[in-house]
């Protein structure tokens, strides 16, 4: 249960501010549906703003890395920090985005195994080769 | 500084089941150059051999992602654990497997961004909408 | 559920080094109410002991942070660490010091940021600017 | 020593959308010294752009929480994901907002004592009480 | 909710790979149940396999420490990655080893210890003293 | 470099509450060296207190497991937590209480192996098995 109050549509209609920011995740996922997460963040309209329009520009606008590749990296995170709630949206957009079986259940043994060597390394405090220095 | 002996070459030498799998690390990689990371856990070849078995069969094998993607990952769960070495060893890797200037800071956005939320939800202890729920 | 028995009052009431530290508990608070953390560690009473000892200190005593700040620090902490209990038992402590609905939204916001920019760093690896050293 | 090249004012110079946000930097913090964490974000524009925005609006805008509290905070969670350069950088900056050494240390042991019990609850998974849920 | 589909038995029983490693998990534990972190994995045979293998060996096997010690510390690093199923599993498998009421308290003790003063050190940022250091 | 002054023997002997615990560390490990995190701490001497009074209950004090094991719990909490002083520290500790490089090596490999499940399980979303549960 959450911490804070979890905004109704009715409510979202009567603030003119966090209704802007729920129409614009409205449009630009083409689905009424409008999840939890931002119903949470409503309580607080700027870092509502702030938010989508960061998650905008660094998950669905023009960038380097491709839209799917983008959720793995989001999902990844969300595991080491684990954030049940990430994981699980996240999973969630990442199959809406073509994530295949093979690919979630790669992802998850690529997540596995560089947790097992980051602790390998932090036991054994393991100090960074020259080799891997940038201008070393 | 370490807190385990790194092997030099001469130890690896001298060693049969360690040095088996130094030679699969080069023949694999193309380089005489072998990290530390290798040295150290040389210290228990069983170990060295597991690992380095793993490492092959999910970031090197067959897989349903590209060899740079899986790099992405394992460098995102490696901030997220904040290994130093994990981060110089796998930016080194995902450079040398093509990871452009642009990718690397598109990267660094998205797992800047997945760490902002992750707290932000944690904090909010925002209950998974059951839309995301495999089977729900 | 929980991983240990939680005491119940009965139990408590026959165990005179449990009892001694719950009637601290309920004294300070000024309400019979004992939330679950303590009736876990009931079942360790040097361990019930110190920890009410320190967090009576640390929290409570005389210090250079008022009390809200104190609980403010605690959310941040347990955010970070994903505890669960932590942040909802924290959360109430906090709006029981007087916290409002926007001094939490404003932590929150703090938090997101924070980590935020951890992740940035850490990808980054930013050396320690001369600067910021103590006495550097 | 960084995964990214750290620019320095020569480069920022010659490259627009890099030297406005160092404009305002200097500004606003009336300094002409300008952190490497930004020399590192200046890597990409568009991030160096929307977290000095954020950063601004969170840390520096008005808000429901006082300047040192804010910064209090954001060691704590610097501390919690054991990020070197950022407990550096903002307990510097906290001191410059007037943090005593006594509210210094002080924090400490607040962080010190949350992250202890943040594993004993974790290790006891110690359900959330009723008493602590909004509208529960 | 997993973010997979768990394996029922009759499942297990159409894929010749997965049933090889149940079949192998039931004889070594001397049970038919086998545990839902095995019906995720069979989704994905070889990191299933790998993962057995692993576990085999490294909890297993002979090795330099006893079985009920290896499992203090699984639920250590469980504990401080705030592993929830983790933490479940693995107190149930080292009671099944003869962890005492009084271990388990004891160990919970030295977790939520270690966790302060990591914290306490990280604030610090305490130097490490040369006389720590291997070959210093 | 931290970001406390550390105290010198000098400071130390003009100061009756913080020479008062560092005798006491001197007696008890029959050393006249005091290690740096203590140098550190001596800057507030009622956590400086507090701190060694809990180090000796849950370290050196009697208690349900042995001290090798108690340094080895640590290790595994300080590898997780990233924390740098602490690995160091303890691995030394450890060694002093006769850890041999066989255990040492063994240690890191279920840190590690724990880890890896740890974010498997957090990836998946395991739900925890009844079977699992106390009084379930």
């Amino acid at each position: 249960m959450a911490t804070v109050r979890l905004w109704t549509d009715e409510e979202v209609e009567r603030d003119p501010a966090v209704k802007a920011v729920f129409d614009e995740i409205r449009a630009s996922r083409g689905t009424k549906f409008v999840n939890n997460f931002w119903r949470a963040l409503a309580n607080d309209p700027p870092t509502l703003r702030r938010t989508w329009d960061s998650l905008k520009q660094v998950m669905g606008g023009p960038g380097a890395l491709d839209p799917l590749t983008r959720e793995l990296i989001y999902i990844a995170v969300s595991a080491a920090n684990g954030c049940t709630y990430c994981i699980h949206s996240h999973t969630a957009a990442a199959k809406q985005k073509g994530m295949t079986d093979a690919q979630h259940m790669h992802l998850l043994a690529i997540i596995g195994m560089a947790a097992e060597t980051n602790n390998l390394v932090n036991t054994l405090q393991v100090p960074v080769d020259p080799e891997f220095l940038v201008g070393g």
